[in-house]
């Protein structure tokens, strides 16, 4: 291939860069230096979108300080705006998980729209004289509030998305709820047998607890508009003029329609990875409790004649190369495993916010790319468990009521009539002997007549509230 | 020692029970059967005080309903009061870490409550017919309920005590930022030296960081107070009279004083963890926190001679047993060390959560074990890192001054003036030749002269936002 | 109390020391300095019985070298010897988790042995003009060298007691093996129905997890005998005379009988870890094992009436203060969650074993309370598992067999006769119809006799391997 | 694009195949199912490596045992190779994080070499009559015993690129440390200035322990040759023909060179996941080991002005964007945060592994993901950390001398000549005054001559051991 080169330099020294490519010389190294995951910052859209509009904030505030020409701030403006439309995200080259917190993302930032900029204005990619990636698009700026800023403002988009995918998980098990309001099973403590309820009960209980998440998550992401642009290099704001800050948040507020604040003590805000430990909790709390729902999907269509045998999750592949017939619960099996990856990571960031030193936290790289999987990962686990499975889930009625009638739990609404003591003595006959409780009850040992079991045994007395005194 | 034993009896069977001792037989097979940390309820005062607040709740929510006699009732509140007087705790002897999902600490209390009770009604300990544990003591209750519900109240109030350690040292944090706010020092990033700051930033960052930490902390400990009361075995309230949940909540709160209220899904909230997952994440967040910052004191009092020796802590010990006159920051240290244990136990609480199956979750022992310790050590840790390490730190003005007026990273001030090539160049020879920036600028390259120089420089320039255009 | 002071001083100051104590001025600087679990280096008696090895080996090996006189030397001896048979535990007052790196609890145990010196030489406690805590008990020795040996030796013993109680286990586990060798049941996979077996395989299979853990501990118990006695201050020896770090392996290998030896580079024994991450990880493979099988164990014995229930663990307690004749599985209950302390406890150990810094880990005082408490709890939980659950447990015979019999799994001995794709529709069959598979292969589609059938589905050729070719 | 397709079916009905891939039914089934990480089986070569090995090694047994006709085994076996020779990678289309226990990989496997097998035989794809994926490719196999062997293979694999770069980098710090041999400076611990040592001491430490390390993880590599082929479903060998199992492993010992046995309890091996707890423990403990390391270059090359600025890294990238000059870390930071990730799927790793339940583990697709992204990324972080830092680093000897004249810490070699206190006091005052050692030793107070102290403090003596009598 005939490729023509440019040549470039830092002051480590020059470097030749790919004339076609919009990256420069600090970008190359950096690509170079960190060869870690593979996954390059191209794979996560959201954050390349956030960094241009960090980067158009900042020029438009820089030209309303006088301190960028207008021409120069338009060509800057001009180049984010194409790299939000999508255009040059293959020009963000380096790996996700990479040293200098940050430095070389901003880098490849500035001169990717340094080098649109150069061809707006009518000049060659390179020729930095006229608009430079750091005295022009990184004007008034430093990593160290750049990079974090549009970190916050990715993962502030892409809970965005997650929480939509909760949602739609709450509202699935909610409408399984009402599916199954009707279906008396067994309810279990500790894995044994303990008293009635119903399988739609159940199934609300999951919609209820994923709710919570949502609420919690979405005051956790509340926290994720709180910025330190402006602080530049450690948050004593050195080389930005005056009101920078304040209109740099204004225009953010303005191109993405979130509600952003200027942090209140900037030093501080430029090295916490608070936020992130609180994002990445909520995330974890939620995979934890997916986990736990999964955990019962599993047992609750366990069998199909060894087991609890009390839902039938769709059939969603053979299960087995060697068992003809075989039928395994494989979704909630991908769901619990993604959830042990979000525990991890989690241990990931809370490590990473832990070592950062003095003004600055330099396992930022590491958080985001911790973050942006953990959600990725999740959002299509939800998404393929609710589509895949819980939609799909019927009830084996007449197996959960067999069981209710058959178990000893049910002794317990006859505490109230009998005392504790005397309920005691007829569940420890009925363990050992086989004995329904109803027979030892009504026809042996006569406590109730029959009129009055039934009675007791309807199923909306089994599953409501009802107090009997004896 | 002449001892008179009592028997009780179970369904499992007949103990001796000794008769000074006011729990039965169901906590004397718990004792035996759980010998694991050694460390008993009896430790944990406020979660005794909590379960007797959820006993006499109970007690008057049924009385109210008819279901507890008022001679009966009064009993069990008359023995609840003297266990909030702190005169039964050592009655409270099973383990913390228990199997049973808290059933034996639950059996605990109504056997506890029954004898105190007995004797008020001037009968003997253990003559259950006339004051019955689980007949009485327990009527319209569960361990389901009871338990949780009184480890969340404890949790409640041990969070008021951490939130106040925490508020004690933002405000030293305050006051050590107040009294450094004119001492001159660079700031670092990534270990590098950066550009300047005041020692009075660093503090005042401290003291913003927790100061979040106490509002998140806050909200988390404000959902703290939603409690299933009157769930009963798994939330159907099987065997709770009409009126009773809400009666329970309505005077556990005046007991109380907080703003109690009844959980929205009874079946969810008597198996769910997610309010501890919350809270323990929170008081991870915040020991993240702490260690980082006694991370950074470490760094910043290192030396004396060949470290950065920027701030002193007061001497607390000698810190060699062979090394004659070393002081070593003993207190920041031990703080690190609590920080990690807070982290482990974050890890246990995160995987009890998740394991708990169906309708109840069984680990929840282990969880309210692993809050109360870290809280307690936290709590410790905190006092002690206010008390004897910041309030006596002092700063070695003289060594932060110079080494910010021989540091390379003063010429980023002068990017506006000479663009950042420039600037780089007179940073590369700086590095090069030692030379002070200051000699190269305005003695050799004559670039600014020394008046400029002067104004550039002054305190108030280094550490608040300037922009100076070229 | 009519108490008397002695006045003790270090280069900080003087303080008040009880005359009835055997510590002095240093430890009391630490007893006020630490107070964060409450628990004390007292509640160790393994690790303070390896200090007062250390510090005899010590002893021994300076009076060989000539740098402490015979009778000096023979004080501290007499001292450690009465230290070793238990007589002074409740000296060591320091809390276990210290900032300091160790430093107090090795002038805790300079200044005991000290002070017990001189009244055997006639002295006073605090005349330390005749036997100094540093110059002469502390004789070339630093914390640095003599805390981690003594951990390290503590760790070791420790690790002993837990060996022996995991092979109790697995012995255990192994003798049931024996009892249910004939017991045939459905085995499981992925919670569904699988294949046979017996319910001594799945015991056996415990009992050689097991017994691979034993082997793989007993491994990683072998590299705590590497240790760094004159190192001193930092790996270079410095104080130390020729000859001296020989000597004291040597006498601790006699007093211990443990094979020691001395680490090849002293700089690197003196801050590294590793042998710590690597018996905690060794901890935690056993503890996820146990928590593995408690998991199982709970699941087998699950029910009586809703569940798998192939399994009866001993009754240790009523199970339920409301639901009568409820019994739970609350040993596995305990277990596991001592396992899940476990592994926030390693966690622990990680974070701190990665925070050491240059020459020194100063958290290593969390590393050896971890690792105490981890070791006491599993050790308590292995010991209640085996003694209040594997023992009783007891197979319902009946129930297993039946589930075998009416299961689909057993179609896939078919598969060398008949081909999956045949097999696998029988299986669709028997699922749709609720048939049994016999009914469908040899009555319906007669694809086998009965007689063959018979030979196919005899106990041997259930759970042993059998082919049968097409 | 005029695409064919063929029909294929299992028994959850049928499904168009493109006929270009040799995948089939089953495997697009899988496709479509789990959509979590992006990352397919495609993208670990020695994984696909290793299944190809397992399928051949199987074929070749059944082929002995007579239950494969020689013509099926050769077509078998000719697919294998085809697969080992890299030829159908992009075949591998399952996700690696999936449900199923790793089924669908098996399936994928069988489809694909019953594909290329089919067209070796002259037929068509799809036409399994001839060559069938259960019936003939998996025959006497599970996906229970081909899929964990398969993929302890692979771990077996990349521990051994993993192992060789260690070796590569404790051989870097091999050499550095002779490099340093003479360079003298302080030894630190708990950041506090100590005693001398030299900067090759330092770098000797770095190489012994991680070769420590490498012995460590040899040592869990060689665990990974036991597996349990012949095991089938669960562990009884359902449908293996005698011999079967015993043949297997010795062909897979031929065909891979390693020394593989046959686990000794199939049933235990069969769910197991020790082995991999056991690597990722020693993983993560090498990962530690090399963030600490990493923690110590950052801080030894902290400044140039305000910081230790011991040592210095290789310059390999501009560090600000707005901090001209500015030098940072980047390498050891990027090692850091990849540390951080390890640790994390390590407890990825074991809540997997605890999760498994009954006769297999289902969660083990997660772990072989976590196992082979942290093998991946620590490689690729242990090579950039040698080559792009270690190789590169160079001394600031006269920093490095000049901090230890100036020390306080050099009085502790006078500690047998002058006692503790006295040495205490020196230190004492030359903390307050700011005198160095030497002129209070030497000139003011006259306790050692100049001829004296020229001895004690001669290179050799401060970093070797020696011994001065008082």
């Amino acid at each position: 291939m005939n490729q023509s080169f440019r040549i470039e330099h830092d002051f480590l020294g020059e470097k030749q860069i790919p004339n076609n490519v919009y990256y420069g010389v600090q970008t190359l190294r950096a690509k170079e230096n960190f060869n870690i995951t593979g996954i390059t910052n191209a794979s996560e859209p959201l954050f390349i979108e956030a960094f241009a509009y960090v980067k158009k904030a900042a020029a438009m505030a820089n030209r309303d300080c006088g301190v960028l020409e207008p021409k120069i701030a338009e060509a800057i403006i001009y180049a984010c705006d194409r790299i939000i439309a999508g255009e040059f995200h293959d020009q963000f080259v380096t790996d996700l998980i990479q040293g200098g917190a940050g430095t070389s993302v901003n880098m490849n930032a500035n001169e990717v729209i340094a080098n649109i900029g150069l061809e707006y204005l009518g000049h060659e990619k390179g020729q930095y004289e006229f608009l430079h990636p750091n005295n022009h698009v990184n004007c008034s700026q430093s990593t160290n509030d750049t990079y974090p800023t549009a970190i916050m403002m990715a993962v502030h988009f892409k809970v965005k998305v997650y929480l939509q995918a909760l949602a739609e998980l709450r509202d699935s098990f909610r409408r399984k709820a009402e599916e199954f309001k009707n279906v008396l099973k067994m309810g279990r403590t500790q894995l044994q047998d303990a008293v009635p309820m119903t399988l739609g009960q159940e199934f609300h209980g999951w919609s209820t607890t994923l709710n919570d998440d949502i609420v919690h998550l979405t005051e956790a992401q509340e926290k994720l508009t709180e910025i330190n642009m402006g602080a530049t290099a450690i948050g004593t704001s050195i080389n930005a003029p005056e009101g920078y800050p304040q209109l740099c948040v204004k225009y953010l507020a303005q191109l993405t329609k979130l509600p952003m604040t200027l942090a209140p003590d900037l030093i501080e805000a430029t090295s916490d990875m608070g936020s992130y430990v609180l994002v990445s909790a909520m995330l974890k709390r939620s995979a934890i409790k997916i986990s736990k729902i999964c955990n019962d999907l599993r047992l609750l269509s366990s069998g199909p004649r060894a087991g609890l045998n009390e839902i039938k999750l769709p059939p969603m592949q053979p299960g087995s190369s060697i068992m003809p017939g075989k039928v395994n619960p494989v979704i909630p099996e991908v769901v619990n495993q993604t959830a042990f990856y979000v525990m991890g990571a989690d241990l990931t960031i809370c490590m990473a916010a832990e070592a950062g030193q003095l003004q600055l936290n330099v396992m930022e790289p590491v958080i985001a790319f911790s973050l942006f999987t953990s959600m990725n990962y999740m959002i299509n686990a939800i998404h393929t468990l609710r589509t895949k499975c819980i939609e799909g889930i019927t009830a084996n009625v007449e197996v959960c009521r067999e069981e209710v009638m058959r178990s000893i739990g049910i002794v317990t609404a006859l505490n109230p009539l009998l005392g504790y003591e005397t309920a005691a003595s007829i569940a420890k006959e009925a363990l050992a002997t086989g004995k329904a409780i109803h027979d030892i009850v009504v026809l042996e040992r006569k406590l109730v007549t029959q009129e009055m079991w039934d009675e007791i045994y309807t199923f909306e007395n089994m599953v409501r509230p009802v107090y009997r005194k004896g």
